[in-house]
C-alpha cells in the first residue's frame, strides 16, 4: 500500500469519455489498495479560452481577476471527476484552492505556494475517500483566489504530495515519459526510466515542456519522487530521483532546444566599467529577463555586447533599451529572433570533462555556427541559428552515444 | 443619489461585447451618483453546458460535485465584468459567495439563503468600488459551495439588496418589463408600469418566467423595489411594488398560462376517511407536488380524485401511485399531459366579485372545457386542454378589458 498524489494534465480530462478514463485508472489505484488523491487540470483549451477572454475586454487586466476567471477550469473538471469516481463506486469530493486551503502569496497570475493544509486530507484518505484537488489554484493572504502560473497544477500535485507525505507523486501527461530529445525531431530517441531532479530542471529549462520548471524545483527541494507518465497508456514513465539513486550515470541524458528566445546585441558601448550594469539594469526596470551573454573582446575603446531574451520581450528590450541609449552611449543594436539554444545536460559532465568540445566539434562538422555558448555544472547551451536546429539536434543525440539501437 | 443592485441575466453577458454594454450602463449609473452593486448570472447556455455534463457523467450525480461544477458560470462573468469596468475607468472588484460570504443552507442545487454580510460591500460602495457578486451561488455551513436553483441569481440580487439596504433593485432581462400576458401570444399585451408583489409571485408561479418565485417572495418579505427592465433599451421597466402603492387597481392585471403540468385522475377511489391522505402521502413520499386537486361527487361508494403534477413528475407519480394501489384500492389511473393552466391575477378580485364567472363564461362562449378549477384571493386557475391554451389567453385578455387601445 502506497501513498499517491496522480496528477491529470488537460488532455487527459479533455472530454467526458477522457474524465470517466481517469476515473478507472483512480479506481484501479484504490483497489490496489493504494491511498490516493487527485489533482487535476482544466479540460484542454478551456484556459486558453478563458485566458482570450480576460486579454480581449482589456491587455493590462487586473490579475486578480484574471485568476478568479481562469481558476474556474479546474473547478469544473474537479467536480466532473468527482462525479464519475462516485458513479465508479469511489467515494470522492472535489476540494479548491481555497477549501483546503492552499495558501499562496499574493502574486497573482503566478503565486507562489506557502502552505497546504494536509491533515483533514490525509484524514479522509485513511477513511477511502479521494480528495479531487483543482490544480492550478490557490487562496492568497486576502482571501482572494489565486493561481500558479502556466502549468501550475503540476506545482500544485508535488507541493501536495509533500504536503501529505505522499509515497509518489504520478504526472499524467500527453506523453508516456522523458525523452533523451524530443521524439518529432529525432526518431531514435529513447524514453528515459530515470532522470535527475537537477536534470530535469535543466531540460524543462530549456524548453523541455513535460513539467513546469518550479514543480521540479519543489520536487527536488522537498525529495517528492516525481513519475511521468501516459495517460493514455499503462507502460511506465520516467521517474525523477535523486542523482545518487543513478548508478550509470551517462555523461549526456539528454538535448534539448528552444525556439523561444532572441538575440540582441548592442554595438559599440563604451568599455567602462559600469556599462553592463547600465545596460541590463535597463531591462530589468523592464521586467525584462536575460538569458545568455556574451561580450566580446574590446577594441578601440567600445565593445559589443551581446545576450538573449525571451522572444515575446523583444520589443520591451528594445523600447528600454532605446530609452537608456543616451545614458549607455552605445551606437546602435542588432535583434535576431531566429534563433535556438541547444543544450545537452547530464550530471555525468560533473565527472567527465570534455562534453562541450564533443559539442562544439560536432556542431562544426555539421558547418553550424556558434552565436553564445554558456555553461553550467551539468549543462552546456549554445545559440545557433534556428534553421539548423533540428540538424543539430539529431547530430548531437548521435555524437553522445543517445540513440536507440 | 442612490444605493441600486444591478442585476444582468444571461443573455445580457452572453458575449464579450454584450459585458462591456452592461459595463457602460454600470459606469452611467455611477457616473450619476449612484452607490452600484452589480450581481451577474452565467453567460447565456454555460449553465445548461455544465449541467449537461453532470448529468452525463450521473444522472444522480452528487449536488454538492454538481454546486462546485455549475457556480463556476457565474464566477467568469463576475471576473470579466469586473475587468470590463476598470478598462472604462469604474473601480470593480468581483466576490464569489464564499467571499462575501453569502451563507446559504446546505440543500445544494436549491440552497436558500441564510445570511449576507454585507458590511464590507457597503464600505467599498460608500468609497466608490463596485462589488461584481456572481449570482446563483453561495457557501453552505460546511464551507462547500452551494447554488440557490435555477433563476437563483435574482434571489441573489434581491437578497443582496435587502442586506445592503439598497433604495433599488434594477433586474436586467432579455424582456422589457411584465405584460399583461405573453406577448408572443396577444399582440396587444401592454406592459405593466406597477405590479404588486403578490401578483408577481402568483404570476411567476404559474409560469410567466421573468422572476424567480424566490427572489419575489423575498422582495415582498423584505419591501425591497424590484424593477424587471431590458439590458437592450434605455425605457423604464415594471416595477414591483407593495399593493398599497397601485392607485388604480384592475380587477385583473395579468393571464398568465402553464404548459408544464400533466392530469392525473384515480378512478373509482373507495369513498371513506383517510383516502386522500394515503394518495397524496404516497405522492409527497416520492417528492412529487401536486398542485390543483379536485374530488368528485361520490357514487356508489367510490369516488374520482384529479389533481395535476409537473410534467416531468408523471413518471414518479405513476410509480407511487402504482406502489399504493393495493393499500388505496383505487380502480385504475388515467394520465393526460396534454393539458395547460391559465390563471387570471389581480389584486383587485378581493374586492370586486364575479372575477371567476366572467373567467367561466368567457371559456364557455370559446366552447373550451374546464377540467380543474382552483382559486386563491388574488387568482383563479383552470386546466383545460393545453390545444386551446393561445385561444383561451387571448379571449380572457379582452373579456377583462387588458388589450392595448
Amino acid at each position: 500500500m502506497a501513498r499517491v498524489v496522480m496528477k491529470f494534465g488537460g488532455t487527459s480530462v479533455a472530454d467526458l469519455d477522457r474524465i470517466r478514463g481517469v476515473a478507472r485508472r483512480v479506481q484501479r489505484a484504490v483497489a490496489a489498495g493504494d491511498e490516493v488523491a487527485v489533482v487535476v487540470s482544466a479540460m484542454a483549451g478551456v484556459t486558453n479560452q478563458l485566458v482570450a477572454w480576460c486579454q480581449a475586454l482589456s491587455p493590462l487586466h487586473d490579475a486578480r481577476e484574471y485568476d478568479a476567471v481562469v481558476a474556474t477550469g479546474e473547478q469544473v473538471t474537479a467536480g466532473l471527476l468527482a462525479i464519475a469516481l462516485q458513479e465508479m463506486g469511489v467515494e470522492a469530493r472535489s476540494w479548491l484552492g481555497w477549501q483546503i486551503p492552499l495558501v499562496s502569496d499574493d502574486a497573482h497570475g503566478k503565486a507562489r505556494i506557502e502552505r497546504i493544509e494536509g491533515t483533514e486530507l490525509v484524514a479522509r484518505m485513511r477513511r477511502g475517500q479521494v480528495p479531487v484537488v483543482a490544480g492550478f489554484q490557490g487562496v492568497g493572504p486576502d482571501g482572494r483566489v489565486t493561481t500558479l502560473g502556466r502549468g501550475g497544477s503540476d506545482t500544485s500535485a508535488v507541493a501536495l504530495a509533500a504536503a501529505i507525505r505522499a509515497d509518489r507523486c504520478d504526472i499524467y501527461t500527453d506523453v508516456d515519459g522523458v525523452y533523451t530529445t524530443d521524439p518529432r525531431i529525432v526518431a531514435k530517441a529513447r524514453k528515459l526510466d530515470r532522470i535527475a531532479y537537477e536534470e530535469m530542471l535543466e531540460l524543462a529549462s530549456v524548453g523541455a515542456k513535460v513539467l513546469q520548471t518550479r514543480s521540479v524545483e519543489l520536487a527536488m527541494k522537498e525529495r517528492v519522487r516525481v513519475q511521468v507518465l501516459s495517460s493514455f497508456e499503462e507502460a511506465p514513465g520516467t521517474l525523477l530521483v535523486d542523482e545518487d539513486e543513478i548508478v550509470e550515470k551517462e555523461v549526456v541524458t539528454g538535448i534539448a532546444y528552444s525556439r523561444d528566445e532572441a538575440k540582441i546585441t548592442v554595438r559599440r558601448v563604451p568599455d567602462r566599467p559600469g556599462i553592463a550594469a547600465a545596460i541590463f539594469g535597463a531591462l530589468a526596470a523592464q521586467g525584462v529577463n536575460v538569458d545568455m551573454i556574451v561580450q566580446n573582446v574590446s577594441a578601440e575603446g567600445t565593445t559589443d555586447m551581446t545576450f538573449t531574451v525571451g522572444k515575446a520581450d523583444l520589443p520591451r528590450a528594445r523600447a528600454a533599451l532605446g530609452s537608456a541609449r543616451e545614458a549607455v552611449g552605445f551606437a546602435d543594436i542588432l535583434a535576431d529572433p531566429d534563433v535556438a539554444k541547444i543544450s545537452v545536460v547530464g550530471v555525468g559532465m560533473r565527472s567527465h570533462p570534455g562534453v562541450a568540445n564533443t559539442m562544439f566539434r560536432t556542431l562544426a562538422d555539421k558547418s553550424i555556427n556558434i552565436q553564445v555558448i554558456s555553461t553550467s555544472e551539468i549543462k552546456v547551451s549554445v545559440l545557433i541559428a534556428a534553421e539548423y536546429t533540428e540538424l543539430a539536434v539529431r547530430a548531437l543525440h548521435t555524437a553522445y552515444g543517445l540513440d536507440a539501437a
